[in-house]
């Protein structure tokens, strides 16, 4: 069945689209938040790619792969960005992206 | 901070929100596919709410406790609706609905 | 049929959530980022409220006025905030988010 | 400015998500509902991707084009599965579906 066949992935992008979520709100916080802009724009669009492939794959949908592959690329753009930047919570959401996108490809590939 | 706080309260929403996604696939299959058109309907409607919730709570939004409280009615209806039927994603969601619903009631309360 | 008889509230919850996109985004592009925190927060959370709000209506949902009720508490603190800024943006979101509360409460009463 | 200039495609994905969400309602309730499995669980991936496409492109996000890209082969793919029943509402779709697809490429291309 499609929800426990790609539970690792949905998984990861569960995992990803809360760490970009926090994030977002983390960074606006910061006293250099005019240096966020980019890592906060990119963490809204990587939270809302990855709850929505969550969803296409929870409900086995046709277009799960390729949505999956899109998605690997908004992870590995956001997880990038925020590597740049030294707060904790742009280092950890920069591994959940790469877990992420590294998870998407796979399913991208299936 | 909001998303580890909120924690319990986000994995029942992804949860309920898997469950819910592969509840909707699954009856769509099902050879009684005519009774099952209320479950779908708010199968729909209770992953969509779910996720939007997780997206609040992992944000810290101060409207985080007020949309958990309208995201336990939903996710008590739609597990009410399943209780009514012997599939076993029916039977799985109507669980999942039900966790996800004292998760949110706790969040609203808190 | 429900997307026609929702469709006021409905094209008021899509031209809102279109204003608070744009004004998240525009926010962080401002000299005073800093000073935009609760209102870039606030333009995420009602943009996601308003597109769920129009899907629900969209369908036909059970839940469609409820939902409308919680959306437009949203789009009121959403519409109070960006009122206090100068910024066009944050004055063209504001009435459009007055206007949504308004549509919502509408059909939340119906 | 992004969601000015991106207008013609937002409404075009606004449109077609309202639709698609109208069209899912309207299948689960008619009578040959087994023959429309595909048809709706293609609305409600349409849907979907269409309200998120419309909220890159108001937020202006680097990835709308790319998104759009994507969101017009699931337009596509719906279209043409609508087009095959003769349900007004199937019909309504396709040709919104046809008309986002259209739209989401020319935005794709730019």
């Amino acid at each position: 069945m499609a929800h426990e066949q790609f539970k690792t992935c949905i998984d990861a992008c569960n995992a990803c689209a809360d760490a970009c979520d926090h994030c977002s709100t983390a960074c606006l916080q910061e006293d250099d938040v005019k240096m966020m802009g980019r890592c906060i724009a990119l963490d809204i669009d990587c939270a809302a790619i990855c709850r929505l492939a969550a969803g296409y794959m929870a409900r086995g949908s046709e277009f799960s792969a390729a949505l999956c592959g899109f998605c690997a690329q908004v992870c590995e753009a956001c997880g990038q960005e925020c590597a740049r930047h030294q707060h904790d919570h742009c280092q950890a959401c920069a591994q959940a992206c790469r877990q992420c996108a590294e998870a998407c490809r796979s399913m991208a590939a299936s």
